[in-house]
């Protein structure tokens, strides 16, 4: 997907949360802010874009979006578990209807056997309906990895804007 | 600048906190996140950068950074008041040495006679030293100026990486 291809699906993704009324969140720790960057690039975005977590170290998912210390020490940061209680959190510290949460092993560091480079956990929480949560194996580089966990975070957020 | 140029730069400052064992916080409205974006694109970022903000909304401004209603009313979200609010907000509720935060009007929309489209504040707060605050005026369209503004944070953030 090109960066122009990028920038049309966040802009799909304001014209159905604006269609349906509905305001977002994020948060983020692998893509470090860009899922916000990206909506944020669309003009009118204020209007249904509340806020964005950029919770990079473990500290800021703990202070600032309630993760559990045991989440993270039983299932790590990267983990369905932890993704789903950055959503949750992201939903009760906001005025957002709908968040979005994503956390994985960019690389080139950090990797394991059990979570390689390219490990991607991503979660969705809508105020009133259920959550989805996904793991996914990207490949690439650092910047190839962050980029398909944006645009797989928009296109989750495209699929629950009904 | 060029990407390329945007991504050495976010290089060098990360080079800067690291060499000085300084950890990083940002706090952001125009920009969106960009900023963090940029940051954590350097892989070891997670060494030096704890946490990001993106404070979109006015409310999300006064929840997450505790900017008071009342500089919002009187000196509105783009002014050195507010910034200087929102870097001092994103030391109180981090774990960073240092932070950068900004506001400004990205456009097409929200300018005005006194605040024209292009108009940003930035701040700049140390936990151990003085803050600094700009305000610029930035040409370009919406992605041009918020570009400018995150070069703008990022060379700020190094020259106080002392």
């Amino acid at each position: 997907m090109t960066d122009h291809e990028l920038d049309a699906l966040a802009r799909r993704v304001g014209e159905a949360l604006a269609n349906r009324r509905l305001w977002l969140a994020t948060a983020e720790s692998c893509t470090g802010g860009w899922i916000a960057e990206a909506v944020t690039a669309i003009a009118g975005s204020s209007g249904w874009f509340d806020r964005g977590f950029v919770t990079y170290s473990n500290d800021a998912k703990a202070d600032m979006l309630g993760v559990r210390a045991a989440t993270l020490e039983t299932h790590g940061a990267v983990s369905e578990a932890t993704v789903s209680e950055m959503a949750a959190g992201a939903l009760d510290r906001s005025r957002a209807d709908l968040a979005v949460a994503v956390s994985g092993v960019a690389g080139p560091g950090g990797g394991s056997p059990a979570k390689p480079v390219g490990t991607v956990c991503l979660a969705w929480a809508r105020r009133d309906g259920p959550t989805g949560v996904v793991t996914v194996h990207l490949d690439g580089d650092r910047a190839a990895v962050r980029r398909q966990t944006v645009i797989l975070a928009l296109q989750g957020v495209l699929e629950r804007c009904v």
